[in-house]
């Protein structure tokens, strides 16, 4: 079999290096020829190309890891090359914009599994891609009407090859709710956190390992999140005003000096908190 | 030199184990038996006892490793024990009140060094005490108009011997106003994006790192917090003021599909967050 990766940064890079252990031939396409050259290099494809034409005709599934934008860019470019039977895949953060733009393309002679991969790095590109990063991760795949089940058995069967923990199945609405909250969110709050800083005092002093932690995801790949954010608004915004809701439930305790409530809530909170591994 | 540890929970063992290395002798005073046995066997403390009585009047340096409240309580129970020149330090994420509590005794024959070592875990008690937690991290010391540049010189030594990487000085208000960020805020919003969460839907099928690195604090000792976040009350409500304020920025960029906004929050980010090691 052979599998195509278009975008060959930490995630493109990642699905490479975690795919080369099984009997596929991996074909790396990427516009950067300094990518492609660390690529054939370093052997995490057998081929890399910065012309996709003249791959795509050998590709049996290929990964789009590239920007959600640049992902549909990418299909409307290249979709009369692609081989007759390919599976495609993508590894966007949002899905129903995904399958919106992609929808088109549902009577072609090739078939789309929208996937997510959870996981990343503050990191960028082919360098800091790394096999760690998938494991113990979640894989999530929003099916489509149009879906075989031998397509979505294939991309289930190589995200745990990949080293996936998780693989599950759910609505591209559902996964954009959840995402908005378990993502989306928790990089909008990391920003804003480091960007209240007053800067009149010398903070880095009174720095410990909750600060670090909570604002590591502050250094931002800001086109990607941008993106992601906006495509992702309606569900981001509602989530975000949830957050706020909560945040004022514990300010009002504070307030009120009501070290019941107070209580109550960093109990609950440990509670919920303990029931993720 | 006798060094004396009130409390040997996860940080007053952590104390113990980091200064065992040094030429002191290390008494540890707790009010579990089996906390005591504990030190004893695995050889962190010299000695143990739960009667301060039998040992206040041979230690030079104290250090109460207690809930603030109780660090008061101790001074007030066994203040007339102390040995005559003894130098006393605490570890409360709060200054002005401690400074406030304990200034009645500024004319006694013990001096006080209000200390901060801003260190921790999640985990609680001398079992997961580990010299680990204080390597890298900052340390530091609130001094009064009391104190003498001996013994704010005799803590300082102490806390780089047991591993803090920066000590620093600073009153007790800029301390709390500082901490009133980097601890409490950080504490307050992972306590409510747990709470916040929609348990009507999967979400752990969608949590990867970041939502992790965000929460791991939510697991909360409450009775410590509360008391911390309502003895500072004022800087802490004031600090999430500003963070409410700075994620209402981010939240009208993205109501208002402000791309070129979105993308300066995030660079501004990111320059912010680098400079933190």
């Amino acid at each position: 079999m052979n599998i195509g990766i278009v975008g060959l940064g930490l995630i493109g890079g990642t699905y490479a290096k975690s795919l080369r252990k099984y009997p596929y031939r991996i074909i790396g396409i990427d516009i950067d020829q300094e990518t492609i050259d660390y690529a054939l290099k370093e052997n995490i494809v057998d081929i890399a190309t910065d012309d996709p034409k003249t791959v795509l005709g050998t590709i049996d599934v290929l990964f789009l890891c590239l920007y959600p934008t640049d992902a549909i860019a990418f299909v409307r470019k290249y979709a009369t090359y692609f081989k007759s039977g390919m599976i495609l895949s993508d590894v966007a953060g949002i899905k129903r914009y995904m399958v919106d733009a992609l929808d088109m393309y549902h009577d072609d002679n090739f078939e789309i599994v929208y996937s997510h991969p959870i996981a990343g790095s503050e990191k960028i590109g082919i360098k800091h891609s790394n096999e760690a990063i998938f494991h113990n991760s979640n894989f999530v795949i929003t099916p489509t009407k149009y879906n075989t089940e031998e397509a979505l058995m294939l991309i289930e069967t190589l995200a745990k090859q990949m080293g996936f923990k998780n693989v599950s199945q759910i609505s591209d609405v559902s996964h954009d709710n959840i995402i908005a909250y378990t993502s989306q969110l928790t990089h909008a709050i990391a920003i804003s956190l480091v960007n209240c800083d007053d800067e009149s005092l010398d903070t880095k002093l009174f720095i410990g390992d909750s600060y670090k932690d909570l604002t590591r995801i502050a250094m931002i790949n800001e086109r990607l999140w941008a993106e992601l954010m906006l495509k992702n608004k309606d569900f981001l915004l509602r989530r975000i005003t949830m957050f706020e809701d909560e945040l004022s439930i514990l300010k009002d305790a504070l307030a009120s000096k009501n070290s019941d409530k107070l209580h109550q809530i960093m109990a609950d909170a440990t509670i919920k908190r303990s029931k993720i591994k």
